[in-house]
């Protein structure tokens, strides 16, 4: 399939300027002013538009099985969803039981995700530690095209790791040439709270963001910076929600580690009141972990996005229906955990903050896209817009505005915690791997379409962290022994 | 025993004033200018010199079992080397094994200190969690005078304990009226770093420091502080010795809590490069936990003292002599972990501190002795010149000079870590409970002098946070079920 | 006069116990269990309350002439009614205008201060700089008692100094052993921000929060913190107002810096709101500067308090009335600064503070009295209760309450900011220098009856920093010159 | 000229490739595998070498009228030393006096620079403030193409401004989509300082450094940073060289504010302890401001550059002989003030930064030319290598060493402060708008080549930061009048 996106305003994470693309060959073929269209070229019309890299939301759960039950959203209506909302590809999570291989874990959810209608990766989970778990780190590394790793630190009981595992994983990462990532919350603090909070008789949903005050987060993130410095490692820190875990990575960074963090669009727009509603419904469906902030929380996520302290952005899309939500009725520490919003990321990000003055329409590329795609070494593949680039395009009106509704969304969800919220900044096409997914409100996605991407090790980043670490290595003192 | 001390300065915490003191029957019966003395009394003349609370030192490890060997000072030798520095009081330490009755323990550490000449308390170290546990941490707490409960964040594979321990144990505390401390250190990663050092083949006692890097306390206080903080406790660190820690602490009382921290006097005035000095004696000499610094962390622990950060000053006495410390030769963990320093803390404070301009002598005697008092709740028994305090004085040439050497120092150990430095700020006279115990050079001390003291629960702090913690309790939210 | 406050708790800025107290001549006699009442004594019962030290308001402008008007209190009508909620002492401010002699300004307002009903102190501003002015610091300093500078770093155009006169007046002071003081808010911001808003048609009294937004002052503390770095000098700042300059604070104070900041009653319990409200009176009478902040800035300073980064509390008790205020009707900046509190401050801490949780009584008492007497070296002759100290006691009842109003409060002034606040924590009897002036609500102020109270300069910590000063000296380098 | 350049590695701020380049008519033609060479070509062979974007230079001063002589160094051979060591572009500073027009200073500017060798631009200083300045502000920005004004917050009783003026200027610069940068050091407390040190003997370069602490210059970052915060401008501050300025930025970005910090190659490697060189030619020939400093601020100088928290690499070059410098021989306010650096700062960061890992390939680009580029306005034309951009290049070898010294460099200077450093990092060929101007340790600059470089106003932050301060605008409160 050619298309020729015609009469737009490119946006990068550089510059902007204007030209036509044309797509070739699932590939950016060309770029430039007034090109030529071959024979049978589909001619996308850009308009006044922009036109910007896919997005990549770097946090997904897609068909997860989690808290007794699946999340309500699979790779194929997940994915599709994010076409709509101009997203073209996803890195998804491998999440083995603690009891399981990584390996083996990892082949489960390849199957699973052959239905994708959009390109897609995997973080693998590490949830134990072992001679196998660390052979199958290098398999899954070197053969699979795995380059980053995730640890919970919280789910106690469950997929918790300790301090221990942490630095066994990340040192291993770390001569691999991949990435450790944390989720970043205390999960003895939020069991000990937990337990505390039920025998108050606080059971409903308040108890969740009760139970996960924002201290277990800055605790969490902190001691996982910690862990990665001593042994040199650098950090990717998901979903960070809170000023302090923001102040962490911003200290971190100051003292020279290299760390990152992630935001979700949620936490950006959503507050904690949610919790206080007195529709159960309403409130569970907010349950997510990290939980809803107070509001000045809000601006430290905004200006730590605005100075680069934090670098992308996401959803950790992971839906459950009003039924399974219903599962906690009688106790929030059973309500399974998670929200939407693969679909509305984009515009989320867009109206608040393009729209708002918070972000540079380059920054609203780097962190909707070019930035997770350099940390995970997914660029210039993707996130650029350059010849030889995957054709993954969105034609994006900026001044264009939807009424976001679970009623009319795509995701396979009966709630939309955006609910009836106004954005200024619609993806009007959608085009993944040079095909035209997403048209004027069409979607066209395709199950089976999305590609397994690799993605190797040793990114730039890792090769300058190996030579400062080869360089900075500790002697041994030389010694005369006790007399 | 009456004693009349005539003609000095009494230095307190809030001011310094001539005044004359009479002790009688152990406490302080007058104080005044030109006291009668009372037919048999005993004249000390102060002459030009200060009068000030005896010292306390809050943090010692007497005869301790430790590393397969046990702390060549014991409840008698250490008390006394004290008295001939000037401090009268010292708080040991009750370590159970994790396998072990803290109840029990309490009671076989009640009996090795019936030797001491100097009066004595102890912290009880909680190493392991049972409805044992909490129950007896009630009956220490209410019937044994004991309103302090140490952890440890370090020492993996023995006395370490993670963080749902420290949850329930803290708040146990918390119920309790009684102050939780905390060893700051993140035993996981010594564990970690350990390993790796000596498969590097770093060996000698440079991979002591080399293992236990700043971050590596800097996170434990950080966890320490953030568990306290979710369940309203108040913490105290002990041997802090970073300027991260530090930080953190600031940080954490800037926010509102209620966190205390702890010097060490050796802290202040040494540095790192002791690990690599070649000769092992002397390197392993300074092995104890934390280690020892680069030097800018001194002018962080100076600050934070004359700022109130940092409220006490202590020495972690914990001696082992050259054989003991041989124990380590070839494999740095195997050193028994420890340094002395009763003896010595207060000229260190005086010279380094007040001659120095960094302390006001009434900060000085804040950190010797008046607010581990107060923290501690001793005060104004102890840390106080008061009528009706105990009579624990000591008369304090802040002119005098001595040189300290473990050749002529009264402690029970063949090193001395400030060996050769000559400091300005002596002992001439000290009184404990009302007698005359070290004069002019002359150790008095009598075995078995020493009294046990009750420390009651909820001092003023306590209640205050009683108060707060039943005031912001958090509520359910009235709620209609899920339909 | 002689006075026994019987069967009451003492509380000190270090501990609570029972005892009465025997008051004669002026000065505390005695203190223990069960005195003996001479003949003639006034009994005073203290049944359950508190005996605490009598209130110090380090900063308050009685009948000072301000922005072309004179404060409505003066110096009698406005230490009475101190009297009535437990102050007993007062530091108010010699302000010479640009062109006058701060030496005879201080005539001036000796002359002024003489009707006072309670003890008095006064600040001097230093509001040019010439020859003259650095010697009549000496004279002030030497011959009048003064210990502490004040310098304006607002109100350009008015008694506004600039960085340079900072630095001759620290350095002068420093060389006194006087502290100095600054007004932390940039003049020139203020400036050209109410041009702007008046610019565009921003007239009100909302106007008045808009000039001084928080950064003003988290600026001019900063700069003041630095400029006393630089040459060694101690600061203390007045009227702390954001979550910024306490944190300016805590960072020179941990970095070494000798930094004091002291807050107002007022700031810690109103916020920004008052301004917008519709009512032009009811917001021109809380026109103040620095202005009521957005309520974060309470928790902040409340943490400051707890943790010893701040250290005194005070009212800038400046009263001007309705009529006053509505010089400003068209015209914010025209509005007489200030706002009343003496009557009220001891109140608002204790409910507040301690009722709360917030703050121990011990801690009250510090920041309600015994801190300022430290710093500006009147103590322990104030703020402390001890043989030999000036009578000035206060019967506290911590549970008893009381409405605060306009109506009912004996201050000179037609507005109470804390109006209608029903409050814990009432002053039942007050002492001023020996005498019964308040007595279950009945006032019995004595015009003339304060005395004037010498502040010496040189207090122990000023003689700390020169030690430390004088240590830290730089040399010149020994140089062969230029070939 | 057309020049091919054949074979290398194109390393961008985004990522590395392998490509040939093909300049024509001064710009990027093409860029792609195997380009044909038209007919005429010279073909550049970069083997294994990098093509890297020409570095940008944002702080210059040749030919300088300063201290009362002029910098060595004119704009012809600055120029082409820049050319040498790979710079190719430089924004020079425009400084009238406070009595001159800033336009006609402009002109005269403009006239000394046509003899450069490389492309320049001009930042243009606001030394005082009328009406006039005002307008020639907007002619500056609007006619010639000036999109910077820069603003000395030191150098009392010379160019310094205060915050009035620079709250005007900032003000205006907002307006005209322009933005604006200081010198962040407080020149009253220099000023202080340097009598101080006088009056004490010191009088030798060691005095510079003393009479210009780190503070000093904290201090003055932070009240730029305020004083553009207040009235929401951007704001960039050239030659960070201490922590706490690093840290005063880090804070603003963190709160939402847009600020920027460059820093100067020099800075980065060179610490104060060569004012205390016995030699006085050597002290003095390391005399520029902001001194050199203490060794541990160079780390938060790195780790700002890898964080982002700093943007920007340039030199301040500004050149003196040693008679010039002699001036100030016995007295080292005298001394003029500068050093060079042009030639060697990308040697200094590659070597220093990129080969001992503290930064990767694409951050060397960024803060060697992008950034800059950006932050003025000059992307994509330079700091890009892209078709239709200025043809700016250099082969750059990675592995390549040299010795930097006086007696091999091309500027016009008789000393080096990096003198006798090897370096490994080194430009092989030098191409400026499409000639080979340097090749293989050949310069072949050409007198006059160089162009002026338009900047235009509001660059895509500028646009973004209108936008806020358009939303965020406060509004008068309705309200009924006073009684």
């Amino acid at each position: 399939m050619t298309i020729l996106i015609r009469g737009g305003t490119i946006v990068t994470a550089e510059h902007s300027f204007r030209a036509d693309v044309l797509c070739a060959g699932g590939t950016i073929a060309a770029i430039g002013p007034d090109l030529a269209a071959p024979h049978g070229t589909t001619i996308v019309d850009a308009g006044e538009a922009l036109v910007i890299p896919g997005g990549i939301d770097p946090h997904t759960h897609m068909e997860l099985p989690f808290m007794g039950t699946v999340a309500s959203e699979d790779f194929y209506t997940g994915t599709a969803a994010g076409l709509a909302g101009g997203t073209t590809t996803i890195i998804d999570f491998v999440i083995p039981g603690p009891t399981e291989s990584p390996l083996a874990a990892y082949h489960i959810w390849r199957a699973r995700a052959e239905k994708a209608a959009a390109d897609y990766s995997f973080h693998v989970a590490i949830t134990s530690w072992s001679d196998q778990v660390h052979t199958e780190m290098g398999i899954l590394a070197r053969d699979h095209g795995v380059n980053s790793f995730k640890h919970f630190m919280a789910y106690k009981n469950a997929i918790m790791v300790d301090d221990g595992i942490l630095l066994n994983s990340f040192a291993r990462a770390l001569e691999l040439g991949a990435i450790p990532t944390v989720h970043a919350e205390n999960g003895e603090a939020v069991f000990h709270l937990q337990r505390r909070l039920l025998a108050q008789g606080i059971t409903g949903p308040e108890g969740h963001a009760l139970s996960r005050p924002p201290a277990v987060e800055a605790e969490a993130a902190t001691r996982a910076i910690a862990m990665a410095g001593v042994i040199g490692a650098p950090l990717y820190i998901v979903h960070v929600s809170t000023e302090g875990a923001t102040s962490a990575i911003a200290r971190a960074r100051a003292s020279g580690q290299r760390v990152f963090g992630e935001v979700l669009a949620q936490h950006l727009v959503i507050d904690e009141s949610v919790y206080r509603n007195p529709d159960f419904g309403f409130a569970a469906a907010h349950v997510m972990s990290p939980p809803f902030r107070a509001k000045h929380h809000q601006d430290a996520l905004w200006s730590g996005l605005a100075s680069g302290q934090l670098q992308t952005t996401a959803t950790d899309h992971c839906c459950f229906c009003a039924p399974q939500k219903a599962a906690g009725a009688d106790d929030f520490t059973l309500i399974p955990n998670g929200t939407g919003g693969i679909e509305d990321r984009m515009s989320i990000l867009w109206h608040h903050g393009v729209a708002q003055g918070r972000l540079t329409p380059q920054e609203f590329v780097q962190i909707t896209s070019t930035n997770a795609a350099k940390i995970f070494n997914l660029h210039p593949r993707k996130g650029a817009i350059a010849p030889g680039a995957d054709a993954d395009l969105v034609v994006w009106d900026p001044a264009a505005r939807r009424r976001i509704s679970a009623r009319t969304h795509h995701q396979n969800v009966d709630f939309n915690v955006f609910e009836g919220m106004e954005v200024q900044g619609v993806a009007r096409h959608t085009i993944a791997s040079g095909h035209l997914v997403f048209t004027e409100g069409d979607l066209r996605a395709r199950r089976g379409a999305g590609r397994y991407i690799d993605r190797p090790c040793f990114a730039p980043l890792m090769q300058t962290i190996a030579t400062r670490n080869a360089l900075t290595q500790p002697a041994a003192t030389p010694r005369h022994p006790p007399a």
